[in-house]
């Protein structure tokens, strides 16, 4: 067998059996090894960012990292931003790259450049296989770095000459690394703080705190102590909907979180980090607690946030009796124009129980977040590294993870159109995900910053640089391009009417929000 | 005046007055720069990798750099692989990535990464800037390096604190760099070996040399030396068509470029780099020189060859009486089905006086060359770096820097789909850009690569991984959905129809060429 052979055996063995794959003339070694190695299922991607978003988009549903195939620096390069993300996430993803024979690096073929260059600043693992009988080995170590705690984004560079040679076999992979408990000292510490000033207690929670049985704790912890529970402004997953504890996120808006958080004199990190301003802008703090608040991390990102939650609501004797749930407001189903209260409506109307809700939706989706906690019980994935253009990959992702549950992936047009190629992998995979692109022809969020760091009004030549309406883009004619059929929007009424029809079936579908 | 203003100011003033630009946040105040400083043009594009070609296309049909625009990491990463092809193609460009304020960095904030290490890679020249004082004088380093000879790629990261703090005013640029001549003894040695052993010689030519005039000296050479002039595999701009002097390249299959080099006992280099295989393949070699040859290089890369080869001519007392121009072959207009030479023969008789040709044809263009040479006069463009998505984004720039020529973007249906994002460019700017795409429906030259390295023939799964055609892709309506009109066609006499309907009218348009 080739040390090709050799990789794809030893990933199908370490239960590794999907791959997301560009591929170029360097891999083909890796797509030969297809025909002869059963169990791996191959997703094609366009471009290689759909790739990379794709097993972020895996990984954060199932809990197990997919491998990705890419083709040389190039390649990578177009693969980084999502990868990006998915290193902000801590998904652990396998990143196979392509490279030349090690003989011919030297030679400075068009394709020849610095990988490992490429890959360190998105990477947490690096390696590229020195020979043939080294790549087995090498490919159980980038899965074990992958499935770390916390998970990881280990990058593996494979020399064609690794591939075609004559390799030593699979590599079995050791015992699964133990994931890190929590402390208990850090519990007995943040139920002191939340004892003696619960009431002026944010406990800022995210990770594994934020599924339901992590909800569950945290809300019996805040109907014991007083404290407020609260996510950051973005977290990768989120159990959300009718019947769970709905938190609050730190808003985006830097006046809004200074305000939001001024009351707090201690903040409790599960997971989370002391939170900062997603930019600076000026005479702007980067920091946003107020001045003098403590902050004590109880748990570490990949720690055992819910038996520590657990431990927590047991020293502080709460239970389920404590919690008083005020009446869950009622869904509503919206007429009329369409604008931002109606979009939310409907949106919270039609989630489907179960559904994977992926958002994109910037600043049309500001309401989106209150106006779906009464929505059928479903899990949120936000964008964890700020690079748009991750949601389309992302929900190929967790459609082919979760076939069972509908993905709505919702995402401003400007967004969609950097990952634009993902709908052709969903037809291809007759994925069940309903991409809402909501088409306001500008990337407005840049509107709002111009003016958040003092630019001033912009005036029609920086306009031009962020409206996107000229020509208007056709989303209904970009699906049917890559197979996917679709629908435009203009009032309330045909909105609901798209989502209700796009819920009666499974495949692909795209609704175009206009507004 | 704030940092960025002094930026656009020192750009617009050093004679960079244009920019492609996809920004973000961090870089509101260059946008806001735009409405304060005239004179400069900035072209939006939806995705980065369109940004960076176009800036290739840019320079290479005016010599010059353009700027870019591009937001933090993940922003340049998604602009890196056009960039690769423009580091590869010796084109200069001024790259300008936001970063966050400085004092922003430390606190990990979503979008932070180490964009220096991400710009290392592609870029010959990089720097941040320190301070807002700074930014004029770091951009006028910048210009000097991406105009210096060879050509660069310089980045030049702007923290945005940068941006909006005060600054020193305009920075001056200092005398423009003199272009390196050439070494007359390098030209002697050329000359000796022409006049000893020219039957066996190979003038191998690229870059300035690639002119019509460089051509024309060439020519005179061969005619007098009876020595070989070819041009290497890929050229970044090449002079053609009726009347110039048509050149062999070196085949990029293996076994033709072993076999056409053999006859070869001198290899005289213009430009050119001693001529090395596209990729490695087991027992196969990585240079292509037969063994013992002798390699001389007469100019260097952004020497002036032109000059050098007009030297050789004078030394060798070669001149225009020498040359015999056998008659050429005249243009046919094909009629029938669509095959390999009947799309050549389409697009050979509907070349317009004058145009630039680019070509990302891959497999379905390996014929376009030879039956071209007798089209047009016409500038023909490639792929330096091997990247593809590469041609798409390099005709918006073409067609910005020549708004009086046609543009011909032959581009296969897999490779138009990493950047197809340009078409929106192309019809916000109105761009003079027929894009042709040939559309087979798979990535044929990797079907041609899986036998080339070795790993027989491929099974259903892995011919999979090299099949684009479930479902089809529909170029028509991916156009429609960028607001550029476009056409299908099946036959030659469509073909023929679709070329003339394009070449009477200006503007952009797709070809889809089904075959």
């Amino acid at each position: 067998m080739n040390g090709a052979e050799s990789l794809v055996r030893t990933l199908v063995n370490g239960g590794v059996n999907l791959c997301f794959a560009n591929p170029g003339t360097s891999e083909m070694h890796f797509v030969a090894a297809l025909d002869r190695v059963p169990g791996m299922r191959c997703v094609p991607g366009l471009f290689e960012g759909v790739v990379t978003g794709a097993a972020d988009g895996y990984f954060r549903m199932k809990g197990t990292p997919a491998s990705t195939l890419l083709h040389l620096g190039p390649g990578l390069a177009n693969g980084l931003a999502n990868l990006h993300n998915a290193k902000k996430a801590h998904s652990g993803i396998i990143n196979i790259v392509g490279q030349h024979a090690g003989y011919h690096i030297g030679y400075n073929a068009p394709l020849t450049s610095d990988i490992e260059g490429l890959a360190r600043p998105m990477s947490s693992w690096v390696r590229t296989s020195p020979d043939a009988r080294s790549v087995a080995k090498d490919g159980a170590a980038a899965i074990a770095a992958a499935r770390s705690s916390p998970a990881q984004i280990a990058t593996l560079i494979l020399p064609a000459d690794t591939a075609w040679n004559e390799a030593a076999g699979i590599a079995e992979l050791g015992p699964d690394q133990q994931r890190p408990s929590y402390s208990p000292q850090a519990v007995e510490t943040a139920a002191r703080i939340l004892r003696s000033d619960g009431e002026r207690t944010l406990l800022l929670i995210t990770g594994s705190a934020l599924t339901e049985q992590g909800l569950l704790m945290a809300e019996r912890v805040a109907a014991k102590s007083g404290c407020t529970v609260m996510g950051p402004t973005f977290r990768p997953r989120m159990a959300r909907g009718r019947g769970r504890f709905s938190i609050e996120r730190i808003p985006y808006v830097i006046e809004q979180a200074l305000s939001t958080l001024q009351k707090f004199r201690h903040i409790v990190l599960v997971e989370a980090d002391d939170p900062v301003a997603f930019f600076a802008y000026p005479n702007k703090p980067s920091l946003l607690k107020p001045e003098g608040c403590n902050v004590h991390r109880m748990t570490a990102w990949g720690e055992n946030s819910i038996a520590a939650l657990e431990a927590l609501a047991s020293v502080l004797h709460a239970s389920a009796k404590d919690i008083k749930r005020q009446t869950q407001q009622e869904l509503v189903k919206p007429t009329g124009p369409l604008n931002h209260t109606t979009i939310a409506q409907a949106i919270a109307y039609a989630i489907p129980e179960n559904a994977i809700v992926i958002d994109e939706s910037i600043s049309t989706g500001r309401g989106f977040f209150s106006a779906t906690t009464a929505a059928a019980p479903h899990d949120w994935l936000q964008n964890m590294g700020g690079s748009i253009g991750f949601s389309t990959p992302l929900s190929i992702g967790a459609a082919i993870g979760c076939p069972d549950r509908k993905v709505f992936c919702m995402v401003g047009d400007g967004s969609a159109m950097y990952t634009i190629q993902s709908l052709w992998t969903q037809a291809r995979e007759g994925l069940d995900v309903v991409t809402i692109v909501f088409a306001n022809r500008i990337y407005q969020i840049l509107r709002g910053e111009f003016d958040g760091v003092g630019a001033g009004e912009p005036g029609q030549r920086a306009l031009d640089m962020l409206k996107i309406d000229r020509p208007t883009l056709d989303f209904v004619a970009l699906a049917r391009g890559m197979g996917v059929p679709g629908r435009a929007v203009r009032t309330a009424d045909e909105f609901n009417s798209a989502l209700a029809e796009a819920n009666a079936e499974s495949g692909p579908r795209l609704i175009e929000v206009q507004m």
